[in-house]
């Protein structure tokens, strides 16, 4: 293992997120607001520290580095940023308890909005900001950030390949251009672009500047954070239409975008995974709109609310205009397969994704044809591309890692007894797919300040296996990464089949 | 398409449905039930009448058969067993609805147990005896009584081999012997000798003869339609702890008594599926035992509620000894999530199956073992057996084709306004999965009569899928089955990659 690389890096991601805390501290000390400043000053100097000892520390290292490192090091520097980046809130004691600030810290880097505190107005406006502002960091990712900016350079040996494999969301990576860093940097720029149109948008609603900054960046990150106890009900029409589209965008691929910029507008419109987006979004919107006949005063009132929900449900951002928990059960049923479907691949938003929903669904039907015909061999196909079998059966380990640790975790929260079956079975669904809002005791009015250490933790762990994709998870808890019994792998290693070749290209170098 | 060989065969299968019900029929006449004689009289006369006019239509047909025909054989004449197996419950107006009727019957031949009868004991003693003779029918799978009967002779172009592999459930089908009447014989009778012991030691315990008899069909089959409205709550203790341990061996697969039987003992002892399904049950049992504390007045009442509900549910009975909706919610998240799992492949029972939960675990670690060394190619093994990759991809196939059905259902369900989401995901969940009681409104004291026409059509669809792993569904429902749109498939043709080898051995002609 090249655990001096992994130490450097993890101590240069650090060293990024001390820097973004700066602007916050800076806020606290505009408003005037000594302990959330004193907390930030504090948790800049700890973070700083930290990461040049690790930097220091892990000097020089030649060797090479494997998909595995990549995939560690993406797991542990965003535990390591979430450990850290929690510390404000702590130090300024506006949130008493260790656990619940890591819950809260790491709800906002995997951009779920799932929230401890049952008032957010009396925050101050330093940790408000800041805590909106880790919605954007972990939309796009820090390490693509670290990319973006070049602190690693276009390294030969893969490295940066692995780490976009680890952090970015779907089944497949594409790289938009075959520089890894130019990559990183038009994704940025996308979301920073995109960012500031919505900010602009909000600030035309007579939104003020330090909202519509924090709105901004939980629609883009897909977060969900809200600055006001009732999310974005308070809020003009014009604001929740705006978040309504906004949130919608930020679902999208953003290689649809890239296409844009080039003009490829053929094939944005034929793009599989946009049509299948749009297409769910809208069938939603419809089929919620007639459920909820009757129940607000106006068509264009119950129509707003559909939208909007749809919206920040299937994005996985989890903002609220109103409480859907007292909805239909049909309208229900439908938030919790957007729960489970998520946003688009390549988005900043999270869930199963679509673009696996639709893997999972042309192969399920490829299998139905090979049963009818067994002699034919037939492909699955994306956008005309045939999709690898390697991504197909790792599309289906997916699946069966999302439904297990989906039953896990569910089966370990319902230990709080207090809770109902579905405010635990909604808890798990809504974290692990960075959602946010649940049903019942968990709901948009609602918090999850009232679970046990255990379920908190469980629940933390299942945002940062959500946000990741499991895998780096997995591969953090599996014995075979740390080399532990390494008695029993020899005995079994000679029963498997041995073949030389290089079977996957991730640990190839990359062309750059 | 081999019209005729399948018309003749669902001849023959309704044939065989007929005879069975002429014990119900001497049943009527002994209690001088005059209104259900007639209803079976009537029955049985039109089954015979529809069977023989198959036959003879189908007459003469040299053509061999695939194993799309077969699937399509096992799933249509499922279809037209209920269809026409539900009409003595209707012409004698015992249960007024048609709709309501077959429903009842589906759930008696699928083995799910759901019923909508609030009150089963106005029933007649005939149609109680038929109700749970459908368990014992459906739980090893009509298809299989006929290749045990010989009826078929033993084909020499795979056409048995087909129709167990439709009807069996598992990810893999394993002949316990080469011929393939022979196995079906082992597994009748094994399955007769074990019904036989249960009706005994219900016997010991003071049961009534036609209590025990219509207790042991529903047990064998992994049923769950009792004879008295609270299941079997009213029994003694003795009675409950008989049918929770014969539940339990009805739940095992099949395979290992006739190897207990060959004196395989030790491979008995390491089958890996076994150890599986009785370590669920075990750990399941201790942990509800743990949960319940303080509910019940004794420790021995708790563990027998426990250990009841437990083996009813995991191998998809659905008896009840007592109202498990009214326990913690740990306990019913428990319940839920043995639910899905189901009991072992190749047994009675029904839900996803131990093979298959297995089979995806292990293919998830390896999974994870690729992502850490992807140079080596690892393979999937159970009882050292290796696993085809093909039913790797098969059984996650099976896994995507089971959760859409269940989110698909679960959307249409909830159209029905007055249930709650509990109330609707588990009723397909316990449908789908062949259990019969779920949650809430359709809890072990409710019953399925307030869902809507459309929810029931849903659900019976479930049912059926559910007990044939939807394969066979799924491919009744395919366009490509019945050769619609072919000039868009044509089209589509031309893209596919086509291999002239035979890929599968589906096709094959069996070696007997």
């Amino acid at each position: 293992m090249n655990y001096k690389m992994m130490g450097r890096f993890i101590g240069y991601i650090l060293l990024v997120e001390a820097i973004f805390m700066i602007p916050a501290l800076l806020i606290g000390l505009f408003y005037g607001e000594d302990r959330a400043s004193m907390g930030f000053g504090i948790s800049i100097f700890l973070v700083f520290v930290i990461a040049m000892f690790l930097m220091l520390l892990c000097r020089g290292s030649k060797k090479g580095f494997k998909a595995k490192e990549g995939l560690l090091c993406v797991s542990i520097s965003w535990i390591a940023m979430s450990l850290l980046g929690c510390l404000p809130f702590y130090i300024a004691g506006e949130i008493p308890s260790y656990l619940d600030a890591l819950f809260e810290t790491v709800s906002g880097f995997t951009t779920t909005g799932a929230s401890i505190l049952s008032q957010v107005e009396p925050l101050s406006k330093s940790l408000l900001y800041w805590r909106s502002f880790t919605h954007w960091l972990g939309g796009m990712g820090v390490l693509v950030f670290v990319l973006a900016v070049g602190a690693l350079g276009d390294s030969k040996n893969g490295f940066t390949m692995h780490l976009l494999r680890a952090e970015s969301p779907g089944p497949q990576v594409g790289k938009l251009v075959p520089k890894m860093k130019k990559t990183a940097e038009i994704l940025y720029l996308i979301y920073i672009v995109l960012t500031i149109a919505n900010v602009i948008f909000l600030l035309l609603g007579k939104m003020p500047l330090f909202d519509a900054l924090c709105t901004a960046f939980g629609t883009a990150g897909t977060g969900g954070f809200g600055i006001k106890n009732d999310s974005i009900a308070g809020y003009s029409p014009y604001i929740q239409n705006v978040c309504t589209i906004f949130m919608l965008l930020f679902g999208v691929n953003f290689s649809c975008y890239y296409m844009l910029l080039l003009r490829q507008f053929y094939s944005v419109f034929r793009d599989e995974e946009l049509r299948f987006y749009l297409g769910v979004v809208i069938c939603s919107i419809v089929m919620i709109t007639f459920d909820l006949r009757g129940i607000y005063d106006t068509f264009e009132e119950t129509v707003r609310h559909a939208a909007f929900q749809v919206s920040s449900i299937v994005t996985t951002t989890g903002f609220a205009t109103t409480d859907f928990d007292q909805w239909p059960s049909f309208s229900k049923a439908i938030l919790l397969c957007l729960m489970a479907i998520g946003a688009s691949a390549g988005s900043t938003g999270g869930g199963f994704k679509c673009a696996r929903v639709l893997i999972v669904m042309k192969s399920l039907r490829r299998s139905v044809r090979q049963a009818i015909s067994p002699q034919k061999v037939q492909v699955v196909r994306i956008n005309n591309h045939m999709i690898d079998e390697k991504v197909l059966l790792n599309t289906h380990a997916y699946l069966a890692a999302y439904v297990s640790i989906l039953f896990l975790s569910f089966l370990i929260v319902s230990l709080d007894r207090h809770y109902s079956v579905i405010t635990n079975f909604s808890a798990v669904l809504s974290c692990f797919n960075n959602i946010g809002p649940g049903l019942e005791a968990v709901g948009p009015t609602c918090h999850y300040g009232g679970y046990s250490a255990l379920s908190k933790i469980v629940l933390i762990i299942d945002m940062l296996a959500g946000r990741l994709e499991i895998f780096p998870i997995l591969i953090l808890c599996s014995r075979s990464t740390w080399g532990i019994s390494a008695n029993r792998r020899l005995f079994r290693r000679k029963r498997h089949t041995k073949v030389e070749g290089n079977f996957d290209e991730t640990d190839q170098p990359e062309n750059s």
